[in-house]
């Protein structure tokens, strides 16, 4: 059986607006209701106010990287924070999530190609454990780190593991039209280019224009929905904007 | 250049016979030695009283498994621990270590065939950082997980990294013939299979006739040392005993 793919954004599981603060709430919810949903399952997770912050301020991006030691650390810690406070939520509802970290195991090529070996991620899927990533910094080749976003890693997981299903959990109920309704199917970003355009809520990894570029380009069907639709979408139900 | 591969013994780093207690005094030397050291360097750590302690509690081996999440995260996360105080001794002494976890990239086939990509290891030390990584446990095809030791790592990455040098530095001044003086060199088991036998301080993981082995098998000479041949040993020098 092939798994799903669940990416909760950073906004999800953090307050964006002050530093490295979660949202205890949101994420015993997100927990509960993963523990409830059944099959093959790996969660990615993004930075929200743990990731963003350091990046930021050590002008870490998907391209720009740096040699300093401490930019890999205090990214690569908070996200670890992070990881470890869903995973434990997890834990605490039964779930067997295990951290799978980037750093380890990721680079990109001198050139900007991502590589992501999933070998550990398939086996321990294989095995009945929950892997969880993250967003995180990575060796790229001349430019020390750079930032792997959550969204990238969704998508090399999905193609990686021939994912069923792949989940896109924002604050945002789905991609939005111009006045501000759900946009139900998405087949090719040319019809939504004008809505979409780029994203009020820029970070350093790109916003939803981006996002639903690299879902279009799966073979695997996408849904992108806000927490109220999570239940849904892991029963396997409809949920949100569908990216096809 | 091709990098140097060292291995601290979970011995040299922790006191063994207290559960998760590190040895800082040692650590502390070990970090103002390798500071001091020139050109590309990988560290591979022990478990010494943070591994085995919760290895041996569930039941793990390099062969034995378990399926339970609480073997994984008990014993994965004290090495993560131990990992974490080793780094920050070097990062005192101005070494950019940075972590690999091995649960994170390796697995076990079925037929208990190891695969550890290392082209994060690779990119990382490539680029001027020092990656530190650890014995682990990581998914086993049909086990759950296994240990993987940080013997076997050491053999792994010496192999694909094309390592110039490979060293174990324990808390024994190097291999020992019956009468407790160091051998210098050993070209074959079978010259020295009498005096080795087993090993008195077993360990989940192999005694030092396994480490022998292991090391026969490298096309790097190896050398077998103490804390005190460490510094001769990151100087280029013959340190202890040499497996060629």
């Amino acid at each position: 059986m092939n798994p799903t793919v669940l990416k909760l954004g950073g906004s999800v599981i953090t307050k964006k607006d002050r530093p490295e603060t979660v949202d205890g709430e949101r994420i015993d919810r997100v927990a509960a209701e993963i523990a409830a949903a059944d099959g093959p399952l790996v969660v990615v997770h993004g930075g929200g106010s743990f990731g963003h912050h350091h990046a930021h301020e050590h002008g870490l991006t998907t391209t720009a990287g740096s040699h300093d030691v401490a930019a890999v650390l205090d990214t690569h810690g908070a996200m670890t924070t992070l990881n470890g406070v869903l995973r434990r939520a997890l834990l605490d509802r039964g779930v067997p999530a295990v951290p799978v970290h980037p750093l380890s195991v990721g680079w990109r090529s001198v050139d900007g190609e991502l590589s992501v070996p999933t070998g550990a991620v398939e086996t321990l899927l294989g095995e009945g454990f929950v892997p969880v990533l993250h967003g995180d910094v990575i060796a790229h080749e001349g430019a020390g780190v750079t930032i792997l976003s959550g969204d990238e890693l969704v998508v090399e997981l999905a193609v990686a593991l021939g994912a069923d299903r792949v989940g896109v959990c924002s604050t945002a109920p789905g991609v939005l039209d111009g006045a501000g309704r759900v946009i139900e199917r998405i087949d090719s970003l040319s019809a939504v280019e004008d809505v979409l355009g780029g994203s009020e809520a820029t970070d350093v990894t790109g916003g939803m224009a981006a996002k639903v570029r690299t879902l279009l380009a799966l073979d695997a069907e996408a849904s992108v929905f806000g927490v109220e639709g999570l239940s849904a979408f892991l029963d396997g139900e409809q949920s949100g904007t569908t990216v096809a």
